[in-house]
């Protein structure tokens, strides 16, 4: 049971970022955007890749790969229409 | 080294969305936030608060703890100044 809640927890927290990325793009009103916010989440997202990369933890890997091609989009978004 | 890469990134992770946060409040400016990227956000946070609860792990659930308070208070944020 604990281990579903964390399987789902996990990938809910890769796709997540999938709305803001294309609303980003598609509306290309980033006014709202924090970038400290997303630089500080990038960070910590390739953290959790290295992480990962290092215990050899291939569910962290993946999740962590996924969801740190989203937010570069985004952090690209806000960078092109600030 | 792996536990301190660890750390970092569960610190960074829980403190990145206060200048979201804070940048909605004191804005007002929300348009550019996806309300749905934000809802995910807040049950994928909350998934992993009761996985931690359910685990017991004490520094998952703290960090999450924390990530909630912010997350709700960007979800607020959106829901009023839309």
């Amino acid at each position: 049971m604990e281990l579903y809640i964390g399987y789902l927890a996990g990938t809910m927290g890769t796709i997540c970022w999938i709305p803001q990325a294309w609303r980003a793009w598609s509306t290309r009103d980033t006014s709202g955007l924090s970038l400290a916010a997303n630089l500080m989440f990038l960070l910590t997202v390739s953290l959790w890749l290295i992480y990962g990369l290092m215990v050899g933890d291939m569910p962290l890997i993946l999740a962590n790969f996924c969801a740190l091609l989203i937010v570069i989009s985004i952090v690209l978004a806000k960078l092109k229409y600030k």
